[in-house]
């Protein structure tokens, strides 16, 4: 039944039909928050014996002797470092831990870059007339704010089904010697959920830019989200980078937020040598160092990346049964219809669905209305404007199975009437 | 037996006598490092029940019903807040709970002031051709660092025994707009120890400033590290501000870092609501919130101020000994000789010794030379630089008292030995 080749008076009746649907559900008085990508409790139960790491019978004491409790640390303690050198590829003396969130560092490295400049460079980019980045979207609103926040000119760039489109990235980069940078989720993207392809993931490493000073950020935040046994692959591109002698051009970073706790994780982030050392001597005025007992509780309890990736197929049998609940439905109601296109991700915390050019913020306020707040419509773009107005985040983890049936029953009601008043 | 006072013959002897002593000590190979303010072992012991605060049994809810796993909670749980609130004497939500540490909050906030302004002001402070901070000295090496950081030029103003030069700081903020700040420890000050007088409180909050966006940094860092039952007693500087409708001209800062664990305490801000509201608003973009399990933690230990104050008199009981060793020390080695004057604190975790001019650097030379490591002469000032150079820090807490025993008094045969050489 698609909807373009419906006479009017068919999709009238259609319209009908789902208006009444749509009152209906209205009239349940639901209020499902569906904006973020949040772990639901069940989650966050799998990691309660984090509380029981550290007790008052313990040492504290990191495996070089630092007292963990004591001041000191900057880069983080050399078992955490060797945990995040695992997961992000990297050797232990090219990581540095931070608090308890890896935004935190990315939004440091920025003000670092715009107040001090980055090594290669020709002093602080704030002292430029102009700064900009180029912005694959759909991707994630809060990398997007802090290039707002700082008055970083966004250039966005469209993704495609391996990555962003890298004949536009090359182009752009090789010409304007003002983009000092790129936002990536490599691995199950936000929203899009999808993981680079090795040539993308080449081509960023081994293309020329103009900016001698070029800064890729790496939010490798689902490095380890694999939603089922078998996960995507990406490439190490910190070993393309420095096989290619652009070894300072990226910056990775993770945290165990959506491993362990959003709220008390533990946030890393990766570089060079050259890049790190610039780091911890300007991190070393900002603070004596981040705190060393959290540090310690998920070293106890990960121990290594095979407990954290053994962790993480608990989490995955929590939510991997939500992004199935959305597909189905996604797929019964939407599918035959030619009004919507989405990704089945394999990792990752999102469902990215895109509807006809000109529909989403009026699916996302219809949706509103009956109690299911979404991401708001063109929040995965820069500036918050989608130029076909047509991407819609679903963030399915933290509502029950329950929930997100009827949220995503409705989601799809909306995207239909949507869709049928926009076709006729 | 005042130095001043001796004729060369009698100070030669005394010269080779303390050089015999020196040789002794330096054959002994020790390796005592008091360069930092660091909290003892034992005083960490004391804080070792908020490890067990927090188990897999816990429900890990704030009284706001926010799970403190999750993301969320910007300003910090509603119970943490009130605890600094009492211990800053303001209100909960004049309050922005941080990580472990005040030092990054501090650091943050000149930030952000260099890259967006402050309420009040006309734009970012790093957009204006010159910034100035008053600097009270001697004082805290890492308030100087960050200004040097950022560019800030540093105004060293002299400490008197009731806090900064007044009539030199109102003349200055009075005259200068470009001056935008002055850091202040206000309670048993770094390092002299001296708790700032009610009429320097009063002065501070009601002077002229040319600047209309001057804000005062109180670091109150000490504000209940009495060292005896009686301590000092320091004027609420906020009320006298917004009683003069100067409420948006002070940001006060504390943290639990040693009254808790340095490495792993809790940080805290209180500012005008003005204040508070702009700097929500741009750390919105920097993190989705801080560690909120630890500040359950933190509040399931110490319940209020009472609890606090508490615990304080148990740290107060390890330290004070500490304390009692040195000024013994430098009394009955120094004090007849009018070669050294210092400050008997009631709190905080200095002691601050003056020499004759021109003696600090050779002495902590000597000292470090015997195996005693103290704060490198001259960090107390801006730039490292003391015009007189005669200011050493002591930071009695973290040695044992044997250990402190010795390193003491080394230091006053130091300081005696370049005294009679300088007096010769």
């Amino acid at each position: 039944m698609n909807y373009k080749n419906l006479k009017t008076s068919q999709l009238e009746k259609e319209l009908t039909e789902l208006k009444i649907k749509y009152e209906t559900f209205k009239s349940e008085n639901l209020k499902l928050d569906m904006s973020r990508g949040k772990p639901c409790p069940e989650q966050l139960d799998l990691s309660m014996g984090i509380l029981d790491c550290l007790t008052s019978e313990d040492i504290c004491k990191a495996q070089n002797g630092t007292d963990c409790r004591n001041y000191g640390g900057l880069e983080g303690i050399p078992e955490m470092r060797a945990i995040f050198a695992q997961i992000l590829e990297v050797t232990p003396d090219e990581v540095i831990i931070g608090g308890n969130s890896s935004l935190n560092m990315m939004y440091d490295t920025v003000a670092r870059a715009m107040q001090f400049g980055v090594p290669g460079g020709e002093g602080p980019w704030g002292k430029l007339p102009k700064v900009k980045f180029l912005c694959p979207s759909p991707g994630y609103d809060r990398h997007f704010a802090i290039c707002e926040s700082f008055g970083i000119e966004m250039i966005a760039v469209d993704m495609k089904q391996d990555g962003p489109d890298m004949d536009l990235v090359e182009k752009l980069v090789g010409e304007d010697e003002s983009i000092k940078g790129i936002w990536c989720v490599p691995k199950y993207s936000n929203p899009d959920g999808i993981t680079y392809s090795d040539e993308v993931v080449d081509r960023l490493a081994t293309m020329p830019t103009k900016a001698k000073d070029f800064r890729i950020f790496w939010d490798n935040a689902y490095v380890v989200h694999h939603l089922n046994e078998k996960g995507d692959n990406l490439k190490n591109i910190f070993e393309v980078c420095k096989a290619s002698s652009n070894i300072d051009r990226v910056i990775l970073f993770a945290s165990s937020s959506k491993i362990s706790f959003p709220g008390a994780g533990v946030a890393a982030m990766a570089a060079s040598t050259t890049n790190i050392s610039q780091t911890i001597k300007l991190m070393a005025v900002q603070t004596i160092g981040n705190d060393k007992l959290n540090q310690l509780r998920h070293v106890k309890y990960f121990k290594n990346i095979d407990g954290i990736n053994e962790h993480m197929k608990k989490q995955a049998s929590i939510i991997s049964p939500k992004f199935d609940v959305v597909l189905e439905i996604l797929e019964k109601e939407l599918e035959s219809k030619d009004i919507a296109w989405w990704n089945k991700p394999k990792g990752g915390y999102f469902i990215s669905l895109n509807t006809l050019d000109g529909c989403a913020k009026k699916i996302v306020a219809m949706a509103k209305e009956a109690g299911v707040t979404l991401t708001g419509a063109g929040a995965t773009y820069p500036y918050g404007k989608d130029p076909r107005d047509r991407n819609i985040r679903i963030a399915p983890t933290y509502p029950s199975i329950e929930e997100l049936r009827e949220a995503i029953e409705i989601l799809a009601v909306c995207t239909q009437i949507v869709s049928i008043e926009k076709v006729m």
